[in-house]
């Protein structure tokens, strides 16, 4: 194992009704105003919001509310909440939604208390302080309950980049599978996807793997397989529900990536290039990608790869295994080429470019050059 | 899943070399002053010591050391330091040592700040404040170095009871593999044992037991089991010592808890009369009971020990794998039976009313009578 430095402050308050207590929680943080940030405006159908709201109000918690956050966040609604919560004095930020409204929220949370424009935040300077930040999380996907991580678009750059830093772990997170029942069956698949790629970025990638860390992804990914498969039959299979949320999010809170060397995270690099140019979910993206990157990659880490297949499918080869994940993606109805998504030649174009520009910032140009990154696309048509 | 809430503080610094920062990591908690504990005088011949010190000193932290604490560490002892850190003004606890001599610095850390017999901390009273605590850990074992709990022997009435709280989690645990390599053969299985038995208690205890959390319980046990025929063979490898003392330090630091319904920690009664009686190793007197316990108990959980068998030795049934794993700690060398702990009818006669006091303690008297306490007994003769 590699040596590496680790904390993960986040609380967790995971199950059923663990909503109705978020003003009690923040109260004991200390809260006295916040920001709430939320999505579409479901959350007031579905009488969360009046939950939350009512919570907040019981521990005299003020609060100033912005919803119309939408999938694949953008910068410009970031720097309406900044200035909301400026004028507003918000001391924290409190996101009811998906992972697009947490992560605005964390980069709301860190661009309040920055002095100059939160995009530099995500172009090269580390965040140095943030409002507190919590979540209702309603989508089990992209693990941001439990990391310090956030991607947000640049709509007018078409840059889909991240932010990161310690004052960005939520101070606590409150997940109810119950609340993440209602996802439509397009979002929980894609979701999937997300989750087993937050579980084989590093798994393919690394130059340096764990025995003991392959294993727990390898549960990780088991426990996606069949939880998704438990939900397609029945959407309120709870405890199916709950370990799929929790598998999404132990797959990014850290522990997967303990002592693993030379990782990065080549299929989020191309995905984020599809979806700020197409605004497709995020999770779709991913599942066309990973069975084309993996084919083109995996002479370069045959024994994590033959590992795969072995351990998660009970095959023979790389290549097996990369098909059988294909198979996997196809049969629960994730896209798994671009003709799917409705990219054409023209698009793809454009996405190439966007992606190029991805590996330049990431610093991963000298493997992902356009060259390269065509290859990767043409195994994905 | 059942409810839970979860929060794990404890920073690691994790590798080689770790342990020459622990003054620059304590600064950063700002400490000024704190009483340095630890056992024998090994850490002195090693180098170890002078490590410490000086980085302490570099940091312009004042200490006062104290050595001797032992294995089954005890309560004069943990007064002693009290006092000591007392008088020394401490403001901090930093453990040097394996579990027993972070247990010890965790109570008295506790004790310290509290006014009163820090022995009511182990029979009640929770403990609300401590020094700040941090370690560097030489035993991979117990985990104590990532959760909140320690256990001390009052040997006056031969209690080995426990001691637990929130403010007991330690600021940070350094964990370096290379100072582990030194243990004995016989202390590096009785800590298989120990990490075993912390994978195991939940898993079949539990009237509940998520399937993810579960698989990641059978991923550190093989780990541990493969990493110690991987040690017993050549005790430096690297990262068989590094995966070892990462997989201990899973085993109880919260994870495998998670979601999981009524379980406890049986083996634990029944070993902490052992120990507590005849001073063995805590790892040998669980490696004497689970077998023991497992096959008294099995049919109380017939699917639990099932799966067990099959996943971890890919054998069919519950009596298999029971019979597995106690052929495994035969073969590497732990005990399973009373015999090879010298226990005679006397002494066990003693042990027994030992666990009984134990289990009414801990709420437990209900399933562990003496009659049972027997019976379980009787197997591991």
């Amino acid at each position: 194992m590699r040596n590496f430095s680790f904390v993960n402050p986040t609380r967790i308050e995971f199950g059923k009704g663990k909503e109705q207590k978020i003003g009690d929680f923040m109260s004991e943080f200390g809260v006295k105003r916040a920001i709430l940030l939320y999505g579409s405006e479901r959350i007031k159908n579905s009488g969360l919001y009046d939950i939350v709201a009512s919570s907040l109000k019981q521990n005299g918690i003020e609060f100033i509310a912005l919803g119309g956050i939408k999938s694949n966040p953008v910068l410009s609604k970031v720097n309406e909440a900044i200035n909301l919560a400026r004028e507003f004095k918000a001391d924290s930020v409190l996101a009811v939604g998906g992972g697009s409204v947490l992560d605005s929220a964390k980069a709301v949370a860190a661009g309040v208390c920055y002095d100059g424009d939160v995009w530099d935040l995500f172009t090269g300077k580390k965040p140095k302080a943030a409002l507190k930040i919590f979540d209702i999380i309603t989508l089990a996907a992209t693990g941001s309950e439990m990391n310090n991580g956030a991607v947000v678009t640049n709509e007018n750059t078409a840059q889909k980049y991240a932010i990161s830093g310690e004052c960005l772990y939520p101070a606590l997170s409150v997940i109810n599978p119950e609340l993440q029942a209602s996802v439509s069956r397009d979002y929980l698949v894609y979701s999937a996807a997300d989750i087993i790629a937050h579980s084989i970025e590093g798994y393919f990638s690394a130059t340096y793997h764990p025995e003991l860390v392959r294993m727990q992804i390898e549960a990780n990914i088991k426990a996606v397989i069949k939880t998704t498969e438990i939900l397609l039959e029945n959407p309120n299979d709870y405890d199916a529900r709950a370990e799929f949320a929790w598998a999404a999010t132990l797959a990014l809170n850290g522990y997967t990536y303990l002592g693993v060397e030379g990782f990065s995270y080549p299929n989020h690099l191309i995905e984020h290039a599809m979806s700020a140019i197409t605004d497709c979910a995020h999770g779709a993206g991913l599942s066309v990608v990973i069975p084309a990157w993996s084919k083109w990659y995996k002479d370069k880490n045959p024994d994590a790869f033959k590992r795969f297949g072995r351990e998660i499918f009970g095959l023979n080869s790389a290549d097996d295994g990369i098909n059988a994940l294909k198979a996997w993606f196809d049969k629960v109805g994730t896209p798994t080429s671009l003709k799917q998504l409705n990219i054409d030649d023209e698009i793809l174009a454009k996405i190439i470019d966007n992606a190029v520009m991805n590996a330049k910032a990431w610093r991963m140009d000298k493997l992902y050059t356009k060259e390269n990154i065509t290859e990767i696309f043409a195994l994905a048509k």
